[in-house]
């Protein structure tokens, strides 16, 4: 077993800490983000921090780096209010994983790739050809992390794309038919198989009181 | 391929939404929440937002749910300050569910279930015996999410303990050696296996300007 303390961690080198802590909060979910600039010029970016936030309304949340670093997703989704969000998948994992590289805002990240821009029902910010769930997103608010400088932004779906064979009769979309990918740390990937779904839990009887 | 607009995900039943949006963030990490409360009773409960802040210092967070429910992991947490994460395996699924029913705050799930807790370093907070990653953490800030009445809270890492056959060279824990589960939705479980790893990411040559 390994340990390691708060001084450990703060005294390692760089490279092991962001290996160690982007590991240790368990699989993340891996995501495109796609926008498009005031120029028309389009960006995708990879993203695993999307998080559900609430269901009524559909809201999810992800963070931003500091405000330091050129945020070519930040600048466009707060410029047009406009984003969506693509499940990385089995076949692309090369390509989206590349979208990590820091090309210049000039650079569509769809021209450095093989990964296709694709437009829907008039939405402005380009999808991900292929990707077994699409969602059209709007800007809702954001939320500068003290402890950190980093930015919580947080968004409503405006339309929701799952192909037929993926969804289940209760709502439940079976990722793991899509060949969705999962991350590990900074750079693993995992295309996961759905082992079993469980029953909504209440309470044993014995330790309910009558 | 199946459409939801926003207006067809605000209509539809309830149930089915929670299944669906639930679902289309992609994979969630899979963490058991130990707590202690004032009286001593310990309590641990599954969540599926721990989420990935920054790695200097180390910090997680989570969402919780409105202040109209109950929550006794928000209010231990705002009174000792300390809580464990504590990653769900292959051989704790159904038990590490079972901690989403609504127990009374005298009750321990830990009582309630075949988890066992654990104590380690002088921490307050209880650890899940055997889980492959444990983390104990302090209680850093927390935010106010406007838009649903959520509620973000931020830790930090105050110690990580790892088995030594996770930890790669380069401080990559491999969440598929230790079998760590990922769930899809509100009730799915998978066991991913690792895929790949993929390189650190530069611009292609031809895109760059010289």
């Amino acid at each position: 077993m390994s340990e390691f303390s708060l001084e450990d961690i703060n005294q390692m080198h760089h490279l092991y800490r962001i290996n160690l802590i982007n590991s240790c909060s368990g699989y993340k979910s891996a995501n495109l983000i796609g926008t498009k600039d005031e120029t028309g010029t389009s960006n995708v970016a990879v993203f695993s921090s999307i998080t559900h936030l609430g269901s009524n309304p559909g809201l999810l949340g992800f963070f931003l780096r500091p405000t330091t670093v050129i945020r070519n997703t930040y600048d466009n989704i707060k410029n047009s209010g406009k984003y969506t969000l693509n499940h990385i998948h089995d076949g692309i994992l090369e390509d989206a994983h590349h979208t990590s590289a820091k090309y210049d805002p000039a650079i569509s990240e769809f021209d450095a790739t093989s990964l296709e821009e694709e437009y829907k029902d008039d939405f402005l910010a380009p999808f991900v050809k292929g990707c077994p769930i699409q969602l059209a997103m709007s800007y809702v608010e954001e939320y500068p992390i003290k402890a950190n400088n980093t930015i919580l932004l947080i968004g409503k779906i405006e339309k929701l794309y799952v192909p037929d064979e993926l969804l289940e009769k209760d709502g439940f979309i079976n990722l793991s038919k899509g060949k969705v990918a999962t991350i590990n740390g900074l750079d693993g990937y995992a295309v996961p198989e759905l082992k079993k779904r469980l029953d909504y839990q209440r309470p044993k009887a014995e330790f309910v009181k009558q």
